[in-house]
């Protein structure tokens, strides 16, 4: 059967990750691929319910296992629900955030245990494990001040050190999973950041037309 | 340290869980021991939101996964926020559903894996599992003409076939785990039903005091 391509990116809020996948959905649509862009937690309608809980400041005493079950519940319903169907169809999948993002967060800033929540995750998924990941690179300080301090939602309102985990989280999950994972320097300007990606992304797609 | 006593009471919607648990509240408090009454899913803030979501008869395309997900989630919340701390304290813990109506509606009836929704919620509730289960017992058929068609929930609108489903893994549950649960015809008057019940309960609760 005919598949298309699964593409995640990764990386902390403020990186850039809806700018680059906006012109990545461009360039794919502009190779003649039909490309599908989604984001986490979301993506569907139960998927966005479940984004309101997440991110709601109000329950502060959210523990970090409810966090990591819901992340998983959201992703498997996004999966079964949207990327699954596409891939199928041959499309080009364009993801903000999915499995690794859970493993930062929720392992190695929240302190769950590795095993656990690839193991739920690779369940919830069903093994539609993405293609190609780029996780994009920035020191935690100078993302918390590209966005400011206005609005956080839950997830943002924690303390530095925390993003400073997920930032190393991050890079440990790509020494993980090199033949999966890219990390791409999020420290420079848009266009010079599309291009890297851009450069790994082309050959592989080129194939699929 | 001090440790209470955790009953939960399984069985299908209708069957006559709260009002046992009512009666139950009031028996215990009179033996002179604090009880806590919580139920499933729900018990917390954040579980009441995730219940919304889980009940709601617009998400039809809710799959099986998803569904086990968030369970499992707003148990999470409810073990680390409300029933360790109480069994903490020394208090008799009674819950309206837990592990067991995951495994009976979402494996039994639901088609998933019995040791991925065993191995998550163990993990979800951080082994704090109950110390007497009473699973009460119904036909099918005599549950769903004894609450009418009015109102049902997402999970209230599933045909008869999936509530036998249910009826069928609640009893498989009860013969993998004896030791911790009891099986109790409800198909008889609600002062026998708590009479029986209550004839397992009274010594264990006798030590605590």
């Amino acid at each position: 059967m005919k598949r298309g391509y699964f593409i995640t990116l990764e990386g902390p809020d403020g990186v850039g990750k809806t700018t680059q996948i906006a012109r990545l959905f461009n360039a794919v649509q502009k190779m003649g691929l039909h490309a599908l862009q989604t984001r986490e937690p979301g993506g569907t309608a139960i998927g966005d319910a479940v984004r309101q809980i997440l991110l709601n400041p109000d329950y502060s005493r959210m523990t970090t296992l409810t966090e990591a079950l819901l992340y998983a519940a959201s992703r498997a319903q996004l999966v079964q629900e949207v990327i699954k169907p596409a891939l199928l169809d041959g499309k080009v999948v364009l993801c903000d955030r999915f499995i690794d993002s859970s493993l930062a967060y929720q392992v190695f800033a929240g302190g769950l245990d590795f095993d656990f929540v690839w193991y739920t995750n690779r369940a919830a998924v069903t093994d539609c494990l993405p293609d190609r990941t780029f996780i994009l690179n920035l020191d935690p300080q100078v993302g918390l001040q590209r966005r400011g301090k206005t609005l956080a939602d839950r997830m943002e309102q924690k303390p530095l050190a925390y993003h400073q985990r997920v930032q190393k989280g991050f890079l440990a999950i790509a020494e993980r999973f090199p033949e999966r994972i890219i990390v791409i320097d999020a420290n420079r300007p848009v266009e010079s950041i599309f291009s890297e990606i851009w450069s790994y992304l082309e050959p592989a797609l080129a194939s699929l037309r």
